[in-house]
């Protein structure tokens, strides 16, 4: 019999096709393909609809908890559809045990995070299961937002690709917090709110295609993600991608591609060659995206591959996150 | 230091504090007093929003499984106040080593149940955890409806209170599925959707004042929430509460009492005396809401208690669920 395998939950290959068989399959809602998120069009509004779980471990780690990073996540997912988000709802299965204390410290990031940008968190549940049952603490977290601009997805050959910041830094300092691996490290998450951070870069471009948050996968499974949904072949260069030294460090004992971690506070965007320079502006004029770069060029609108090119000028394809296996990171 | 306990999941008094202490008043929604659903108002429509996340055990039920009742749960939240439901997205939390043919099984559960009432399922998400990290499978559901007619919430002296069919169903079928209490019995879960039987009551009466689902906690916990929101004190027929005779004895054998037990489909409300036929009349003609009887009667505005009279014509005063161990009911 088929089984669930922790593979099937790291954002990669298996969760791709569990995704597409299971669950868009039978809830038959093909065209909204990337199952994430969706608009929906409201009377007069165009609403931004996104939910997510969030099972990370450790439930505290460098730079955030498990509530910061639930009310951040569902946060960027709307605010990377061009949606000004609006309201939460939260979903909470506790364990029996769990220190009423922490789980206050926990509901108490939650409302800060949402407070900066001035999201309500309108409903809530909570569940308790038996000891054992649950790993400490499950938050889910819907978002809905209103599209003030739909972007135009129209993606161009010569386009630019922009990242906000280095990579892999969630990724990172989840894998150190875990404390299994005898490593030391000053990594700390860059789990946060992206939502003022794009409204800036959406005031400053009106052409701004597509954006994403490169969250489990890493920024190479959503690139390659996007260039399979919209036919495109993106090339990278390796050598424009930041990357810190602390995580590339990590990353080359461990054994682990940095382009492969999870981000919880950076945002990929397509834009045109011509406001290249405007949003790198703008991005690097805030704290969150003052390491942002552009990192490659839409090379094609026909083939839907990601390349990247090394320092050695080689190309190479990658693919999505495959057997790799880093669960529980978001 | 201060724990979690079973107790703060079953809808009781523990429950009630911990939603109280931590959630309403760190998110500072106070407005909000029923945390578990809000309306927003949103340009020309007013949405309900509301969230639930489902840890029932077993996953599979005499009448249903998880599925069927994270899709009916969530949309009755909705139907209780006067919304017509429209979208869902939903949340999977899959322990490692889970079968996927039960996963489709319960997947395909959702899709029938949304479609009964052509709510679309719009963004989801999956997430892995390890073998011993969650019981199986949790899954959150969070609603979007529009408000078509909102209550008007006005509770008057003499007003009647109606439920829509026997209670218990629902705990009862659980507590005989999980095997360990050596019961055999054939009850089934009323586990259902609930919005089309309510839609109809809406048409036949412009003045329902109040409606609610009696989940966890039961009947009674959830009348004493009304009486102490309201201020309202409403008085209880025993005998006139409709109780199947399964249940009833299943209770007696095992020292429950049946107006605390889940149910998950049936719902309550408060009518103009003057509407009570014509509502009952509506109910009575759906499979749903056959066994539907007027249970009470609101006999004051101002104290806030719940009564009820014994058929010995004794009245007593009855409390929210306090010190029952029924956890993961739903």
């Amino acid at each position: 019999m088929e089984r669930i395998t922790l593979a099937h939950g790291d954002g990669g290959e298996l969760a791709h096709k569990l995704i597409t068989d299971v669950f868009v399959s039978m809830f038959h809602n093909d065209h909204y393909a990337k199952f994430d998120s969706a608009t929906l069009t409201w009377g007069a509004h165009e609403l931004a609809v996104t939910t997510d779980s969030f099972v990370v471990k450790p439930l505290f780690f460098p730079g955030g908890n498990i509530g910061k990073l639930a009310v951040a996540g569902t946060i960027n997912d709307l605010a990377v559809v061009g949606a000004v988000p609006k309201v939460l709802t939260c979903g909470f299965i506790i364990e029996e045990g769990f220190s009423i204390r922490d789980l206050k410290t926990i509901v108490q990031s939650m409302a800060e995070e949402a407070k900066k940008v001035n999201v309500t968190i309108v409903a809530g549940d909570t569940k308790v299961v038996e000891r054992g049952s649950a790993d400490g603490l499950y938050i889910n977290t819907t978002g809905i937002g209103v599209v003030s601009r739909p972007l135009d997805r129209e993606i161009c050959e010569g386009d630019s690709v922009i990242v906000s910041g280095s990579v892999g830094d969630h990724g990172v300092a989840i894998l150190v917090a875990r404390g299994e691996l005898g490593l030391v490290s000053t990594v700390e998450s860059d789990c946060t709110t992206l939502y003022p951070l794009i409204s800036k870069a959406l005031k400053a471009s009106n052409h701004i295609r597509l954006m994403r948050d490169p969250t489990r996968g890493g920024l190479a499974t959503t690139l390659v993600e996007i260039c399979e949904d919209f036919g495109v072949t993106i090339e990278l260069e390796e050598d424009r991608i930041p990357i810190k030294k602390e995580v590339e460090g990590a990353c080359e004992l461990l054994g682990f591609d940095p382009l492969y971690l999870a981000n919880e506070g950076k945002v990929v965007m397509i834009v045109p060659k011509e406001d290249e320079q405007t949003i790198l502006d703008v991005l690097r004029s805030q704290p969150e995206g003052k390491d942002a770069a552009v990192i490659g060029t839409v090379r094609a609108t026909n083939k839907g591959q990601l390349l990247l090119r090394t320092p050695l000028g080689t190309t190479r394809r990658l693919y999505r996150l495959t057997g790799l296996m880093l669960p529980r990171i978001c």
